[in-house]
């Protein structure tokens, strides 16, 4: 089969023919339809998660997959059958502890991330899944390819969305959503289902914000903010008529974008780091945060229930996952890196096999 | 009457005679049983609120009050009546949000804390309360002017272990307490009550620790080390047996304690910063915290409910506040100041009047 | 002024002129735009709630006012003045206790209600309103006096969602809205957005059901249902492929909708009863509830700031209030009442001045 | 082996000489060490279950194990083995579904419960436990016979007691723990370590209340009402000073119990059943319920954590267990259960082997 390889960091992958996996036990072997390509796939193959995923090259990378099961082992039930269609969750546990028992298998202490470690991705024909228990059907979803996204993605937005409405956010409160890619507009669609609040989506990047303006169609009271001219807070400031924020979800995650936005929040506000963008941060600001009992928190992919969760979303289109993706054939994918790492990119790029 | 005041940042305060405050319309006048020496007031005395809380000096510091009721308004209701004995909830608010409407006062956006802003503190024989909804009656508490240490102590210790029990920690899991002064003891006692965990607390000083052994008698699965020799971390994980920990309380919140102890949080773990020991804390580790789903919180003292709660429990002898108070005279307030401030204070403060 | 009196139960009301209040000290009195007619006030007018709520007669009934403010005490603020357009919040609190202090003034201890205990209520041209603070604004929405029916029904329906929301429900799980008049469609609008879950309305009148599909237009996976000639749960169980149910909202509360909806919940499934159409309901059944671990629970009315919340999403029109009101003049009060009374009514009823 | 084997609904049990099962794939069998007896077993042998939990006669009936693992399947990994002690979670669950994939294998939709259906108990000397995800580890249990109670009795109160955490109750307000047998015992010593609140504990059975004076010894706030010769209702106000209640956890779940006990309950009150005394309760007090909004709730058994979690506060002695078990030899265990159906057990009656 064809498949992209990364042999060293930071080497334009080879496109090679490598062998077709085969399923035992209780894997599943996928075709591929869909492959999206993922920040953290540029993260990888610079060699920065080195020390914290330190990949065993050469690897088949990309984790956010979909496809149609092929072929199963001995000991897949019958409800998982070849010709099913399937999201994958790829963040795989080798060995079941207190986290992969309620179904948080990405905080499992033996982590196998399909693409990262151990397990070839999804840049390529066909994809071995190790335990049929993280594949999620995807019956009923219009685009199997552009479906991809949601398994990574979408089940990461779906998690940042669900901290804001576990903190507490009141109607007249707003959530701001800091960086509109991929992950920014599900999360904006998903806060404008989930919590009753305002929600203003902010980029500096002006195609970032016309995409979104085109497929979003706010509501009254919710705003998408053009920050490629302006300085970014006053703008949302004037977008919130000069309140301040309760929960920010960052998709940027980089020191600027921490240092831009921390200030807007109100009193016992939540700041949600999502994306990547820096290793390192601003300093924490320990007076101005217990005065305001502010909290900084984290989200890391999601829960199976939360993949699951946000595939039901999608079925019945409360989400609308095909407007933000572009697909590209896997000759095509050192390319599109590059794109991405240049930051050229809108929306979310799909290797549609 | 005898009060103690702040002229000049930095300066000793001067003990001089001043005039009796006077209760009218939904004010009270207190006199002072006792009023504890709270780390916040020395960052007032140093001048290091100045940019978060411009004092307007002359002012007679203090914040954390026990009383009895001398003097009432004429809008006072019955059940404030003079020789009633009261703790003092001291964060007042000067117009009403949507804080102060569930009585989180503290995040009031026309903050007026005693012994801060506006309002003299319990550095004297009186104290004017502006209201009497700061008032919680404190009948039935053995000693009234040791009490006075819950009303500021007591509440952000509280407030602190209801923050863990609300982020969610199992039985089979560790809290550990950072920085074992008036808070320390407090949160160690109260989460021992609210929780199921095991707790942990540390301290790097000696006679810190040598007190709390004294006073805490830790159950089988709690204990209390000893960091003055070793290796902070390393000692929490001996206690552990090598687990890591769920939350950790740090009552410190200096730039050393959150470098040192973040680093034992388990993935989904909570830090909460309580103490103010540094303005900055060090950098997010963006990358680290991503990865695990680590929340960085806060606790600015508490709600009026917080406090009730705290008194109650004291009422019901479930904590010790008693073994921690160090009582002194007006007289000898400067001295105290500069005691807390060199780190030679174990437990609190009280002058007791 | 014109006022409609109870002065005996189940007797018509006497339209009369009466003193027109006037405001002193907190109170405010208000230009009465719209009253919607509540199923409460058929129970006052049997005098059904004689145990529970012993009224003074006569009375003015009338709980659900939107109105103008006309006259303002001495201790009211300058940000309620006249002409300022405001909806009451009607179940007044006498003497503030822990639930006052939350906003939860609904379950005071000395409550009076509007229109049931004390104070007179909105069936009438003009209103005293004892405190300012039971003004909501009322700003920017369009129909100041259909938007009556937001403080009682809406307030209770975003009470009655929220509910379970916090009781955690799935994505693909379901909530059935039994009962499609005001408070029920409110209550769908509502569902579908504050929750990520399937919604089924359900009634057992045509007209409730046809009004309800005119004006709701259901997403994919939410669907109303009608049972006017089926059996309700085997119709529900149609709409849902088979699966059980996870919360039902029942806004009848008789006898009848518990026994026939309760067998549909899921293990762990909450039942929420809103409607009052049965003093009794039938016998707990212990051993089938705890096998499932059902929760039976009820929603009496709403905070303050649920009534705020619901107040947000109606100005940003993300709930449609305006489809089921029907607007008529006080002369017409007994012939509405005896609509109501009878089950002739869909949707809500709204005295417009 | 030895076991007691139960025939025919409400006959004696047969004590027989039976094959010793033999563990496969991921089975283990255990000796059993301890045994209880519960009130459910009372049901299943007077056939009362027989429409909800249809047995297969014969069965050997007992859910409630504690044991020494003796024989381990080809499947199962190596930190379960021979000599392990262990507890059994008895509520298997035959297919995974939505409540197994976070622990609840309780309401599994194809339940099969230890003792009850499919599988015999532990009415026996050895025990075969389907799979090995079902055993809890015992190390450091003092008296691994009675710890028995720990995995049927000791689980479900600990359901309990987090119901009423998660419910949300003050430190001034009260618990009612009502029935003072092996749950509700173990109940009152968790309510104490996991929640700040005050806790009542009533009996009508003076044996009971004897007993648990004896053992409990409650914390000032905390007391233990004997309700043998007084009315139980008044006898708890007088304890709480005429204070209503917050929560009752219902240990006795009969008619009369529920219809004495909810009468306490304040606005937003929590009832919860747990004893099945009766298959149905009073009437549902609609009217009563909805100004009120209280909540009654059920909890059945516990999740595999909540097991977990109430063997650590047992090993760390946080709650005595011991000192309410009696223990018996299989063959006096007809007379145990007529002792028990009775009403003349206090405590919790353990065959050891």
């Amino acid at each position: 089969m064809r498949a992209a390889v990364l042999e060293e960091y930071g080497k334009p992958l080879k496109i090679v023919d490598i062998d077709r996996p085969r399923a035992e036990g209780s894997s599943v072997v996928i075709k591929v339809s869909g492959c999206g390509i993922c920040h953290s796939d540029i993260h990888l193959w610079r060699g920065e998660f080195s020390s914290i995923l330190p990949a065993d090259l050469p690897i088949v990378p990309g984790h956010e997959a979909s496809g149609v099961v092929v072929d199963v082992g001995d000991n897949v039930p019958p409800d998982i059958y070849p010709g099913l269609k399937v999201l994958v969750y790829w963040s795989y546990c080798e060995q079941d502890d207190r986290y992969s028992e309620v179904g948080m298998y990405q905080h499992c202490s033996m982590k196998a991330p399909a693409g990262f470690l151990l397990y070839n991705g999804c840049y390529a024909e066909y994809m071995l899944v190790p335990h049929y228990r993280y594949l999620v059907p995807a019956e009923g979803l219009e685009d199997l390819s552009s479906a991809a996204i949601l398994s990574c993605a979408g089940a990461t937005a779906y998690n940042a969305v669900k901290r804001a409405v576990s903190h507490g956010v009141g109607e007249d409160e707003y959530i701001a959503i800091v960086g509109l890619g991929g992950l920014g507009v599900l999360a904006f669609q998903l806060a404008r289902r989930l919590t009753g609040s305002r929600i203003v989506g902010v980029d500096v990047r002006r195609e970032a914000v016309e995409k979104a303006l085109e497929v979003l169609e706010p509501f009254e009271g919710d705003s998408i903010v053009d920050a490629s001219r302006s300085d970014p807070r006053r703008s949302i400031l004037e977008a919130t008529g000069g309140k301040d924020v309760k929960v920010v979800l960052d998709f940027v995650g980089s020191r600027g974008s921490i240092e831009t936005y921390m200030d807007l929040l109100a009193p016992r506000g939540l700041y949600v780091i999502v994306g990547l963008g820096s290793a390192y941060g601003p300093s924490i600001p320990v007076h101005h945060m217990v005065i305001r009992e502010l909290t900084i928190s984290s989200v890391f992919y999601g829960s199976i229930h939360d993949l699951r969760s946000v595939v039901d979303l999608a079925r019945r289109k409360v989400i609308n996952y095909r407007g933000f993706t572009t697909k590209i054939t896997l000759d095509r994918v050192n390319e599109a890196i590059e794109n991405l790492h240049r930051g050229r990119v809108v929306g979310r790029q799909v290797i549609e096999f």
